[in-house]
C-alpha cells in the first residue's frame, strides 16, 4: 500500500529556509505570498501487513529516522 | 488563505536522497518499506485575492521557483 508522510516544522521554530524563499518570490516581482515554511514529503510503498500494522510500522520510521519530533511534526497518511 | 503545495520527483527521475532513507530504515532494523521517494512541501499564507487569483499566483511561484518542472511535478492544494 501507499503511504504519504509529511514533516512540518513546529509552530514558532524559526525558518530561514522558508525567510529565504519569501525573499526571492519578492525579488521575482511575486506578489501576495506573505509567509513560507518549507517542509518534507514522504512517498513510500508499504508491505508491512494491514492498515494498523503500517501506520505503526511508519510511526516508528518518522520517530527514529524521518522527523526530529523536538523541532518537527510529522504527520502519516494511508493512501 | 492558507495553502499548501506539495513537489515530488515525476516517475522515472533517479532519487538518491530516497535510496539513501530506504537503506538508514533497514539498517535501523525497521523492515516492510519497500520504496521511499522524497519531496519537498511549503506551507503558505497567500493574501493574493480569491482562490482562483490565488491559485494563479501560487501556480507563478511554482513554475518561476518553487520546482523545477523539468524532472518535478507539483499540486497546489488551498487549504
Amino acid at each position: 500500500m501507499k503511504a504519504r508522510i509529511i514533516v512540518t516544522l513546529k509552530t514558532g521554530v524559526l525558518d530561514p529556509q522558508g525567510k529565504a524563499i519569501e525573499a526571492a518570490l519578492r525579488s521575482l516581482g511575486i506578489e501576495g505570498i506573505d509567509s513560507v515554511r518549507q517542509g518534507k514529503v514522504f512517498d513510500l510503498e508499504v508491505s508491512a501487513g494491514d492498515g494498523p500494522a503500517a501506520e505503526a510500522t511508519l510511526r516508528t520510521a518518522c520517530e527514529k529516522l524521518l522527523a526530529n519530533t523536538v523541532v518537527e511534526n510529522y504527520a502519516i497518511e494511508i493512501l
